[in-house]
């Protein structure tokens, strides 16, 4: 397949019919790694119905119990959303973020993240997006099918694919890394009382958002990590 | 809408579901022009209910009983093709046919068609197309779902009729406020211990890079001011 560093990830998807129709587009399209994180569903007969050639993706589908354990192993991770308010206005047309998801891919595992039919991806999910796409539509009608929405974001990457060469990209820390950071930072935040209880939430959403844009690489995650460490250890020692 | 003058005609048509999914994906996109050359089955409660806010485009449907009648009052006819044997090896790719469909449908009404799910156009209806279009695929992987394949045909026509690419344009901030930020980071940094003279250089010009990369807005600047000035707080308390 031409784009096998790219995983699509489906969270709590609750039709069967919506998982087939995706394998399908996929299937159309050259992908051919496709997780479900917290399905609520299963992959049934309509799905196989749906997914005609795309058998083969619904057949090494990978099923994990929850989002955090579907990221295991990806460099980047990329959230699809249809709505545009409060933290999602930082969103990217997805045409635009096409070459940069492509130059990550031809090296390392990069997944994006659907969320399920009737909310789009939640808040929580939403947070462990580096990069955020959105597809165009028209004006209030933002409420694409899922499948449908699959089938942009592969076709996009299909034709990016064709039109390009690698050029250089980075060696993205892994999202392990990047999660541990983000803990160990807001303690050490937390300690010298730049975040507050009413604020935390946000402001972490504003630095992971702005740091996702950034594209870490572990060398980054350990500057931010040695910041961390070292507020921590001052902020222990003022207090003592 | 949008791109009014454009129709899209799907002749021969089987699935109910389609017509509804087609018809969402229409309305996604600012089209609602719909036409049913000959179809095979209705317009049904699975067609409304998978619709959704597409629901305008069905009721405004027009059943014409073959396509000759359908299209009557169209200036360019386009049809779309999965397959490239014969006839259809003078098919172009969609994208470059976007740009000549638009210019047409400033003026003038455009039809697109589209055949059955199971054969896609037959000979006689090809024959009346002027121009032909094909998605790309992945080799031997050539038939797309119906509404799949009206969905990449109105996306990227809403993508061309936006004309550039919204993509996100960051407000950055001025440089000013990102040098006077960096000041205030790197006091900050020293007080706690985290540059030392040795490596105090070569770690702000890190942490330069990576914040460059990210763009930084104004509130993105007024982060890590607030985290710099906590510290700083926390640090002088600290040595008190």
């Amino acid at each position: 397949m031409l784009l096998n560093n790219i995983t699509i990830i489906l969270a709590g998807t609750k039709h069967p019919g919506n998982i087939g129709s995706a394998a399908r587009a996929m299937f159309n399209m050259g992908l051919d790694q496709l997780i479900l994180a917290a399905p609520q569903c299963k992959i049934s007969d309509e799905s196989y119905r749906l997914a005609k050639g795309g058998k083969v993706v619904l057949d090494s589908a990978r099923v994990c119990k929850n989002l955090k354990s579907a990221m295991r192993g990806f460099r980047l991770l990329v959230g699809t959303t249809g709505k545009s308010g409060g933290y999602r206005a930082q969103s990217f047309s997805l045409r635009s973020l096409v070459p940069r998801i492509l130059d990550q891919a031809a090296q390392q595992k990069v997944g994006i993240l659907f969320g399920p039919e009737d909310t789009g991806l939640i808040d929580d999910d939403l947070q462990c997006c580096q990069l955020l796409i959105r597809i165009p539509t028209q004006h209030k009608a933002n409420s694409i099918n899922l499948s449908q929405a699959v089938m942009i974001v592969c076709y996009e990457l299909l034709m990016g694919r064709l039109g390009r060469d690698p050029a250089r990209f980075p060696k993205l820390a892994s999202l392990e890394q990047i999660e541990a950071m983000y803990s160990q930072l807001e303690t050490a935040l937390r300690e010298i009382g730049f975040l507050q209880p009413q604020n935390a939430g946000h402001m972490m959403l504003r630095i992971r958002q702005l740091l996702g844009r950034a594209g870490l690489e572990a060398p980054d995650v350990g500057i931010f990590r040695g910041i961390a460490r070292q507020i921590g250890w001052y902020a222990g020692s003022g207090k003592k």
